[in-house]
């Protein structure tokens, strides 16, 4: 071992120890006589000095030290006269009798403190230097605690972790897979799993009980902002149970973590909301709770007053932002150029202020002064108060509104990342129709059952009543993310053939695709349900951040790129010829 | 949830309680009037009586009921009375008052026993109701138990588990990768890693200091026997360390495992061994010690005796076999034959049986009875013993004759999967010679450290030089199988930079292939080491079993097929042209 301790260890108790310590060197300062170096490592950062009546040669070394050489420092443990309280082991330095250089380095291309200077493309190029960063090392940590409290609750709940394959079969059902030639198979491949949905499942089949994995998935998508083509998942699965097991069994996943990791208790239930709710009162089936300002439905109260913009419309709705009456109009018009934005999509922005001065609004040529003061009583606003609304589609409108209500939320700072409230949301559609394609496609996934109460409608042949039918599904939404999904499978194969023909699947196409789980059933399947998290999600939100990139040790960049490897790349031509592959890619221009 | 007990879970305590079982009909029987169900989930089985009190319905339901057809039964404890000492619940039965159907089951393809009548093709077919047979189960519930042991130890000394890339950069040295194509990048392909190597050595250079994972890797070799394209590796990296600080770290974890696994407590140090002495006593660079019977140099001793075979050879080793003097000739002959199979590649074996009777060998003709005594005496044999020698090129010789070491070991039942004998074996050397391509070979990976004491030798141009450099490597063997194997790195990028040549490589190929490591190295990287173990293996051996493909759930067959789901398979024409790939595989004749 190259040290007694690490560098984050020592403190006053210690003092009079001769220690030896192994580091990289943040900064070196001269005082007079004096050199101090600070000497860093994974556990923390300890001051180490020289002072003149130090041999030449230590003091020569010392003055060698460049940013990021790797040191071994040998010394004994005094007492500072300046203590830093902002450290733990700011009560004491190393007077150093010996140093031996374990490394020299370049300076590195910027510099490494909470706030680097440097850009976002220099540093995912030396991810490795910036990985020794202070928020880098806390958002790993973090993950790596999540994750071991994961298994310990779920191992304690006789969860069994079973590893599921990663080159399994392609299925081009959602979202492109990625797919792996096989040399020994020339002509076939494999793919990599966006989930391993259907393996859990087997797993139910064979009875396994109750199946958990931390596990990686992938999806060739293009990518938004913050999507990655590899992602992890807690993927889990149960037996035997019904919705409520699965989500008290979840709730207890995530109130363990709360408390082991951030040391918050969450001792009520978690409140539970319905897919409409979601959609009418927030405008979102990932409602963020943390504050209120709910989305009321004024289509009743607003018509009538030959606004036609209104009277035309088959909703209005409309949400109470407190105490921001005093905004300008410059306020209110950016706001509304802001609502316009083919983002968010509203066609307009009507507002109602409730000021000392009394009801002011955009309408105040249809509404009289009683009209606007019942439509503000009905929505609970006060003087102080601004109502904003919006009309036209009902589903649509709920979005832009809901869309509209985070933005005031974000601007009036109701989303502290460090409040945090968790959401069951249950009992979505379980179909969803595609004008373009004329087919219907899983909300969730095909193997999502529908609600027992909707069986009949399930197995109608009328679009209508077909789009009624709720699926037996759950999300776990955190803050206004959707963290978690899933919900009790159909384990009964007619209901499974019943569901493909409905997805427009022929039973060939079915067979193909999904033979093997559709056969699996036949020989015992037991009612079972799961729920899988997305986990560098939840690892970023319990980090207090948006971005999940902070989260993933060697992310990729929007092209699926790794810039520090600088992958994918070209391969040699005799092992395309090895795999049976040719190559008919563009020229790269670039 | 379906049930208020599992079906492992009842005792003579819950006498009198009405309980909700649900499971899987492992069989049914009658008795006189009475019906018998053995209801079977993860858990254990209970047995389900129905009596002649019972409603039709009720005999009617249980009278309908096939193997496997999956049941929700409520009913009565009651106390057995023939008691079953066999199984946890044998204490008890289950009077019923209530059958629900939760699913029914065709017939398996084989019986669900520990000893089932299923090949092994139709088993992996249906690998799903395979799992549902005993000996699987418990394989990965060990599995499942390592793992966590794993983690729990790693934790505990400070190890992060840090997730690396799954979709890295193809690095053509070793074995050959599986490769991924992008359709984000036409032409350019992501590798699926063999192991996470560079990564883990990049985490150290951010200063990680502590790094595990258990990690998915992938080679895409020609597979024997009992080799996946897929495997799992408990993946370790450390920082500031020697040798001693690695074996003592995982020489825990491997204690570990052992005490909270199976019970057993290693309490000395576990045995090390150089190379030299694995190869010279052993025949094998992963020696099983858990017998004797210890390769003797003869080289000495037995020339000159005018045996043209001995004296002609730079090389004559033999192993005492204890207590086989009574082997008939017969017996002698069919081994010799044995050893000469080309899978030995010995030339001949030359006995000397020791008995009541008196010394005789094969080659008595040239050999006095003093000489015979006098070797037989050097070796240590005795009256019932049997001395088998062997003699040729040393290596070759040694090897054979460890092979036919391992193979007496089990003919005399030596080598028990009860019985555990870890050992370290070190001091590899570093580089292989291929005279094929004329080149060294890295013996464990190009980022192993030579030896310090033989720096000199490894900046020398000589051959003869390079071949005595020692490697600063390990490998952790368990009952002569290779479980785990690491090294101390290289962390100097200019001993990096020889490596690459003495391997023949350029500078910009070393640039291209590991470029970005080359370059992290230059910012200040630590002294690192790190291990490997396959923890497939490590399952499987702790389980007690040769074969580790019933220690994965989903394996695949010697040609690299999942035959349960059937991959890999053909993929759309559509989504070759979004890769732009074509393939130029040759038409399946099969």
């Amino acid at each position: 071992m190259y040290r007694t301790h690490t560098c984050g260890e020592l403190r006053i108790d210690h003092v009079g120890q001769t220690v030896t310590l192994a580091g990289w060197v943040q900064r070196t300062r001269k005082m007079g006589g004096m050199s101090f170096i600070d000497l860093r490592d994974r556990y923390g950062i300890t001051q180490l000095v020289i002072d003149e009546s130090s041999s030449k040669e230590l003091n020569d070394m010392a003055s060698g030290l460049g940013r990021e050489y790797v040191i071994q420092a040998i010394g004994v443990v005094e007492e500072r006269h300046s203590k830093n309280a902002k450290i733990p082991t700011g009560d004491i330095e190393i007077k150093l009798t010996e140093i031996n250089m374990l490394n020299e380095a370049q300076t590195p291309p910027f510099t490494i403190e909470d706030e680097s200077d440097g850009g976002e493309e220099l540093r995912a190029k030396y991810r490795y230097i910036d990985l020794r960063r202070n928020p880098l090392k806390k958002a790993l940590s973090l993950r790596h605690k999540m994750a071991h409290e994961t298994r310990n609750y779920l191992d304690s709940k006789d969860f069994m972790e079973i590893e599921t394959p990663y080159l399994i079969k392609s299925t081009p059902e959602g979202a492109r897979d990625f797919v792996v030639p096989s040399r020994m198979n020339p002509g076939e491949f494999y793919a990599l799993p966006q989930s391993p949905q259907q393996y859990k499942q087997l797993l139910m089949v064979a009875g396994y009980d109750r199946y958990f994995q931390i596990v990686r998935c992938f999806r060739d998508e293009d990518l938004r902002a913050d999507r990655q083509p590899e992602f992890t998942q807690i993927d889990c699965e149960m037996s035997f149970v019904e919705r409520e097991d699965v989500l008290n069994t979840f709730e207890g996943l995530a109130k363990h973590l709360f408390k082991n990791v951030l040391g918050m208790e969450f001792k009520e239930q978690f409140p539970r909301m319905s897919y409409a709710d979601a959609m009418g009162f927030y405008g979102s089936d990932k409602p963020d709770i943390r504050f209120g300002m709910k989305i009321n439905d004024l289509t009743g109260v607003a018509k009538g007053h030959n606004f036609s913009v209104f009277d035309d419309a088959p909703y209005i709705g409309g949400i109470v932002v407190e105490g921001i009456a005093s905004y300008t109009r410059k306020q209110i018009d950016e706001l509304t150029e802001w609502v316009k934005r083919p983002q968010v999509g509203a066609k307009g922005l009507v507002y109602i202020r409730i000021s000392e001065e009394g009801i002011k609004s955009s309408v105040d040529k249809f509404f009289t002064h009683d009209d606007l003061k019942k439509i503000a009583d009905g929505m609970g606003a006060g003087v102080g108060d601004m109502i904003f609304i919006m009309s036209g589609i009902k589903t649509k409108t709920q979005v832009a509104l809901g869309t509209l209500r985070i933005e005031m939320g974000n601007r009036l700072g109701l989303r502290d990342p460090k409040v945090f409230a968790p959401l069951w949301v249950c009992d979505f559609p379980l179909l969803e129709w595609d004008d373009e394609t004329n087919r219907f496609y899983a909300m969730h996934h095909p193997f999502t059952s529908p609600k027992p109460e909707d069986l009949d409608k399930f197995y109608s042949n009328r679009k209508e009543d077909l789009e009624l039918v709720s699926a037996n599904a759950y999300d776990f939404v955190l803050n206004g993310t959707e963290v978690g999904g899933g919900s009790i499978r159909i384990h009964n194969s007619n209901i499974q053939k019943r569901m493909f023909e409905v997805l427009g699947m022929t039973d060939e196409e079915a067979q193909y695709k999904f033979g093997f789980l559709m056969n699996a059933f036949k020989f015992g399947a037991p009612p079972h349900g799961g729920i899988a998290f997305g986990f560098d999600r939840f690892c970023s939100l319990f980090g207090g951040q948006d971005t999940i990139r902070d989260y993933i040790a060697f992310p990729k960049n929007n092209t699926g790129r790794d810039m520090m490897a600088d992958a994918p790349s070209r391969i040699d031509e005799m092992q395309m010829n090895e795999l049976f592959l040719k190559s008919v890619a563009p020229e790269k221009t670039k």
